[in-house]
């Protein structure tokens, strides 16, 4: 009994650092310093200037609502939450917590490869810990829901490894070419889920 | 059911990120620097220079309280959260999340008209964020209480694109005219529902 | 029914309020530098010069967590939230999350009676709002819990005005004769809470 | 009654807390400022130089991790909350929140003794807080579940003070014989927690 987790609680301290990292995110945009206090033109100028900035925000925003979402499916189908569930997920938001850091590298050097190859690897850890969660739920079956279509479990999890610590890699690959290749990778894989995901619900919903 | 959330986690979710800006936007309030640290003429005369960073934080803070009840209102009546509610409140929050930099930018240079477009734009961004989670759930009727009057819920759409994008860019537009009349529609607009929700409440209670 | 607010999203959203504004706290207090990276007396003679900060953030510490009992207590005799209890607690709230900054301020500047006037102002405008909310529910009972001591909440609501403003603008006065009697004042107030109400538990689990 | 705290809001507010320390950590790391913007190797060289700041920020993951593991386990025990309890959970929430800033000072100071005495000192506190805790509920039966095996709960108080303060202040003495000793012995703590009982948790779940 020591050993099993309040799974509300877990989700509460979850939900909880899922929303401060979601808001931190705009802390790194600092406003511009223009000398001419009054110039609409130099603050125009300046504004746009962050446009890196910006992306690098709006990419990670839905990436973080993207990992809550799939934190909440996957919760979902898990009846009890022992140490394992409790560490991996720990695992996962080390890495969720750390992104507002290479992000805000990202936003500054956004044409620099170090900063994508960052951007990328701990994109793909964070991608892994979900896999990983997967992969221990598959072999403790016992944790999860009775309800649980172990089958769309097990494809789920092929799924998040290839949509996740996969396709940043293959990001950070193409990034070598040209950063804006590896931009629109990390940009499509939340893009991705977000949309594969409102079809399924439409044609649920008809 | 894959693509049902929990309606208290969603909730949770947002008050999270409702309450960490609320409470983030002091910080843009940085301490002021004096030389002569103990003359209380140069610090009150420091802290007073803070003044439009002061109406700045009062204008945003009430803004984030109307967006929570706002927020409140519409979920009380929502039965399901499905993957459409779930993303057009995630834009919800994307836009709430920004509210701190164009807060920011605005205290730095109240008088620039480029500070009162970007923070016009924004906020109507986030009011018409309220509008099309409103226009779906009349799309899909379903989705809301049995008890909801759908009649009041049409009306209130109609409020909600009146007295959000439409306010906010005439307050941008009369800033072209003098700041002072775009800071006095920003502030306005939050202390209108603010007042009137009152007023009906007190009626209510007679 | 569109005026009555769910009890718990607000206790929810005011608890995260007052857990962030406890942990911004410590923010304020900055990392020192220091040239010779590897003097143990050089770091300790930096460290020794934050005293002035450490003493402000375990002031503020023990405010907020006062402010979070004295919120709980009241609240937990609230049957209804209706707008009015509402808007009095976003008051309550915004001067609370108000509370980092002339936190700082006294912090950079403890000996600068503008700073202690700046600190106890707003510490008063906060423990008014207890005060009002109080006021409020005096006026409409029924929004009370029917097991609620109306005398005795009458009591506590006549010792919120004085072991709030009223304290907090004496220790102000105090502090034009000298700025320890001011922090003698401030930093006794929330104390005066937790021993008071630690010696009441302690008599009636006797 | 009134001196009884609902054990959901304190757990809630506590588990904010701890919520928003942990994600506040990475804050702490700040981008690093390069003049060419798109030398790869000059990035990553700066990158690298972070390392004994991704070390600290580790450490105090796990640490604070472990914090809400141990808070879990004892709250899950505890039945009523009173005036000591929620003091005495008070003081540890005060010792956990001021982490970020030890972590801060070791992340710039790594190798000066000032830097691992601070953090080992505010660490010792915290474990300390955690202990004392663990007393009163001792001295208190009636105030944990009746399922209570007072026994174990005995021991892991003194366990609490074995690898909690003495653990700490241990590292501290070693600390001046070289820095990665005490290094090893801050980062032990909190893994030793995590590996102790997941082993339990398997050999339970066998």
């Amino acid at each position: 009994m020591n050993n099993i987790f309040s799974k509300s609680r877990v989700e509460a301290f979850s939900d909880g650092i899922f929303a401060i990292i979601i808001t931190l995110l705009v802390l790194e945009i600092k406003v511009p310093h223009i000398s001419e206090h009054h110039s609409a033109q130099n603050l125009s100028y300046a504004l746009s200037g962050l446009l890196p900035k910006f992306i690098g925000w709006l990419i990670s925003f839905f990436t973080v609502a993207v990992i809550w979402v799939n934190h909440h499916r996957i919760f979902k189908q898990i009846k009890q939450i022992d140490q394992g569930i409790f560490w991996l997920n720990a695992l996962l938001l080390l890495w969720t917590s750390f992104i507002p850091f290479p992000t805000a590298v990202l936003g500054d050097y956004p044409g620099n490869i170090a900063s994508i190859v960052l951007y990328g690897a701990v994109m793909s850890l964070m991608a892994l810990s979900f896999f990983l969660l997967r992969l221990y739920l598959i072999r403790k079956k016992g944790l999860l829901e009775e309800s649980t279509d172990l089958m769309s479990f097990r494809t789920g999890t092929m799924y998040s490894l290839l949509f996740g610590p996969v396709a940043y890699l293959t990001g950070v690959g193409l990034g070598f070419i040209h950063p804006y290749f590896a931009f629109g990778i990390f940009l499509g894989i939340p893009l991705y889920f977000v949309f594969s995901q409102s079809r399924t619900s439409s044609s649920v919903n008809h």
